[in-house]
């Protein structure tokens, strides 16, 4: 008999990860030359960590790493991150390192963390675990970090970016590669939540849930337990799938834009480097927008504060030129048009 | 003392819709050779209807057209149409019609329609519809035709559109201007529900409340009742304007996409017209894509039934050949991979 539906699943989505890995690990050994010959040393073998809060998710991936790694020659680790948010909180991390050891990963390691406050809370969280686990990928000379979100998260992340309605880019959700040389990968963003809930269930693992994730102070545990379900009486149970799918799809489609609008920008430059009002007009006004939005950011505005109705007036220098004055940016940057060119600059 | 702030929110829209209405009609008077020289006959002053089902949106929208219309030298009219789905809608009908004609419209007709059962009941509604306010402006010779959709229906549409899960397209909501020549135009998209409903009561316009709108047999129903308000409350009171904005960014981008795959399709055929997989596979996965649904249509698959899914798995005999064989599509078109080439064609 094979195992249970659910835990069948987790391992295969890792699995299929791990391919992808190996496959990544050995094309980057060849092309920095050190392929091995019939007489060379054996390469040691890659070490994968994944990143493990205790929660039902990422001990579902846990569990399928240290099944699955031993049997394609990769070596299995883990790491969970003491935010110290909470009192006990390192006891708990210590927890969850003891439980991936006793899943026969090695090395583990428990990192505590100081959060800040850059962005709010979660944003301040999130900067201080990342840099956590680049830093432990570091160390242990990991090849990847597997991290354990899965498809209700990504439909969560994708409502978010709808909510700041500043285009296909923040409906791109989180990519299943990710990081410095690819090194996030994300086993699970096809399955449910309920699987990986399921596979602990049916190993008998333990899980932790972080009273954060049930708190109404946070929008992401809000939409989880409000408005999505809202959503899903509204719309029909496909959903978290629909938003997935369109994560992926505006993912693709952000990107061709981004390439078309880096390509466009050569051409619509005069001499001396200056952006020709002519030639934006002639473009689609998605590659032009983006060409201002680039050209803003290269002025010193910053990304997060730009927004699409900035974004809009500056447009409007080109499509709607009507005498109008200085536009000012975040980041002091101010956006003029002159003689025919658009000049975005520090005021 | 000016009109109360409603009122003028929704004539400044109205006012805006009838000078761009103007513009066109001029250039393409002009562009059929009929400018008015000096000596020339004054020409027939453009007629513009509106299309009004008695609601607070369309009523707010009548009573913006007969005020602006004649300072701008266009004549307004009104078409209401009475889809006989409910007892008594012909009664209905004629009242519209007469608040039209009270509010000075003229000429003001109201059309008896049959809806049938194709698509299911709203999307036969809507057909039926359409096909009446096509006719009404042949038979007037209207320029145009106003629509009161607001920006809450538009948020609608643009999460209707995210449960599809098929892409940036189906995110785009309604155009401000469509139809054959840009028939149909949307004064109201920017504009909230409450200020058309404000804008009713202070000018004491009797408003009709469809039941259809708040029968929770309806899918947009459901979702304008609990859907959208359970978004408001875990994203904040900026979600209906967030999505209004995702659906223009996100038409852009489609529009700018599908130039962009038109333009590409003609450099991956070869001398036969076979599209070749080599130069598909070299292209962005965006436009790759694009190019494989405008093949799988030309072919013959009907448009609203070819998923996301449907090109993922005719994408991978160019992405990730394994020796596939023909895959199915609907239509009975089938695609498959011959020496290098793709083909899609009736199966």
């Amino acid at each position: 008999m094979g195992p249970h539906p659910a835990v069948a699943a987790i391992r295969l989505a890792v699995r299929r990860v791990l391919h992808d890995i190996l496959n990544d690990h050995q094309t980057s050994r060849a092309l920095a030359g050190r392929h091995p010959g019939p007489t060379a040393e054996r390469p040691p073998s890659p070490l994968v960590l994944v990143a493990c809060s205790g929660g039902a998710d990422s001990m579902a991936l846990a569990s399928a790493l240290a099944f699955e790694a031993p049997k394609l020659g990769v070596r299995a680790g883990g790491v969970t991150v003491d935010h110290g948010l909470q009192p006990g909180s390192d006891l708990r991390a210590d927890e969850v390192a003891l439980r991936l050891r006793e899943l026969g990963l090695a090395p583990v390691e428990s990192v505590a963390v100081t959060v800040g406050r850059e962005g709010g809370p979660e944003a301040a969280a999130r900067d201080a675990r990342y840099a956590a686990l680049d830093a432990a990928a570091e160390r242990h000379g990991a090849t990847a970090i597997l991290l354990g979100h899965t498809r209700d998260d990504q439909a969560e992340t994708v409502l978010l970016g709808l909510a700041r309605g500043s285009g296909i880019r923040s409906l791109s959700g989180m990519a299943a590669v990710s990081g410095a040389g690819g090194r996030y990968r994300r086993p699970f963003l096809q399955l449910d939540r309920q699987t990986a809930r399921k596979a602990c269930m049916v190993q008998s693992l333990q899980v932790w849930d972080d009273p954060h994730n049930a708190d109404p102070a946070y929008t992401r545990s809000r939409l989880r337990h409000e408005g999505l379900p809202a959503l899903e009486k509204a719309l029909g149970k496909g959903v978290v799938e629909a938003l997935a799918r369109t994560a992926q799809l505006s993912r693709d489609d952000a990107d061709a834009l981004d390439a078309w609008a880096r390509q466009a920008e050569a051409s619509v430059r005069d001499a001396a480097g200056l952006l020709e009002c002519a030639k934006l007009y002639a473009l689609p006004p998605a590659v032009r927008r983006r060409i201002l939005r680039r050209a803003a950011i290269e002025a010193g505005a910053p990304a997060g504060a730009l927004f699409a109705r900035h974004i809009e007036e500056v447009d409007r220098l080109i499509t709607g030129w009507r005498g109008q004055g200085v536009i000012n940016l975040p980041g002091k940057v101010v956006a003029q048009r002159q003689g025919g060119r658009l000049v975005i600059r520090q005021g």
